[in-house]
């Protein structure tokens, strides 16, 4: 199974953060962290990536729910949307698929939030 | 298989925050996220769970290399580390298995890293 929904998309980065914001707050997620991943790497290795960002996005119902049912999920929380500048000016966002990232979790009930979640990313990624 | 690594200490959280910072830093992570759970729910849902915090940590070496191996690997980064509160006083953490996490993932070389962080994080949790 793929672990994460992908697309490429014309607006230049901070033009597609900023319709991610958006279409993730209509889905009831908030931004709770950003990594500049390029920005990191060049600090603490000196190498150089392409502009690459990780948003962590969190729907607090969602989260509270799978906080009840599995104590430890915050090991795996938020759930992520990566932002890569292509060299031709395009932007790639893809977000984790979350019932992959928990499969290892033999929860029933979890499995069935992740597949909701799964679901609200995954347009997500399509309405941008 | 679980899915994480976790003890309880007798340190409160605001202690168990410091070891586990300078146990990260021994093996080559430093945190780059930290969300307060607690803080959170009670802001946006006015639900009161225990002290919870998602620390999210990242070894620059291991994540460039394994960003080379599989450009997607940022859904899954930070790996995290949760601290919650006991009705007790103790400190609970619990540190995410990369190996666990990453097993929809069809790439025996990041598998292989995945290996390493986890015997670093387990260390972590054991020295804690």
């Amino acid at each position: 199974m793929n672990y994460y929904f992908t697309k490429t998309v014309d607006d230049p980065m901070d033009v597609s953060i900023a319709k991610i914001t958006q279409e993730l707050k209509k889905q009831g997620f908030g931004i709770l962290t950003e990594i500049d991943v390029a920005a990191t790497l060049a600090q603490k290795l000196n190498v150089r990536i392409n502009n690459y960002r990780i948003l962590g996005a969190c729907n607090p119902h969602f989260a509270y729910e799978a906080l009840q049912l599995e104590n430890k999920i915050g090991v795996m929380l938020p759930c992520n949307i990566i932002v890569q500048e292509r060299e031709d000016g395009r932007t790639e966002i893809s977000a984790v698929d979350p019932v992959a990232s928990m499969m290892a979790i033999p929860n029933d009930s979890l499995a069935n939030i992740a597949g909701q979640v799964r679901e609200k990313l995954s347009s997500v990624i399509e309405n941008c």
